[in-house]
């Protein structure tokens, strides 16, 4: 069952996404990223990657695409906040991300 | 060259889009409308066809998803406003989105 992150994960392991650029969302238990690829088609090539982590585990990103520009929130509906889901997806994101650099 | 939309293009091209659910945004000469697909495999699959249509044509959309939800706003950087690209790339959307229903 997925559930919301207590205090001791958030400590071990949202913090380090903090620390790499995520940051809290205001008025709501989200954490946000602005990833900058090298052009549309990086920047495609890396929200399929992620479309088919969400599909496998069923959890899915809140994003917006410009050209080279993908603006991702991460927020698990269900437990109406941040959960393990999205500290697995953020940082899959970031491998993908890193692979693409 | 793509230029900008004139008034008899406005009226030919642009006017049955409105009239099939795409709105003006405000403020800027760009179009918008929300494409609601069954599930986010129908979403991401509607929005890779339009992405390999995207750099085919080199003109991108500026767009956001959410699950089954996929928000477009179309407009042409290069002319500050509406061109004949982005009237290709929204009856494109009407056809992929339809084919999906």
């Amino acid at each position: 069952m997925v559930v919301r992150l207590n205090e001791q994960e958030r400590a071990e392991k949202l913090q380090p996404l903090l620390e790499a650029g995520w940051t809290l969302v205001e008025g709501r238990d989200a954490i946000f990223k602005q990833f900058i690829l090298k052009d549309f088609n990086q920047a495609f090539s890396f929200m399929t990657g992620v479309a088919l982590l969400a599909e496998k585990i069923n959890h899915h990103p809140e994003w917006f695409n410009c050209y080279n520009k993908v603006d991702v929130t991460l927020s698990t509906h269900d437990v109406g906040g941040l959960s393990s889901q999205d500290i697995r997806m953020a940082n899959h994101l970031e491998t993908a991300a890193n692979l693409l650099k």
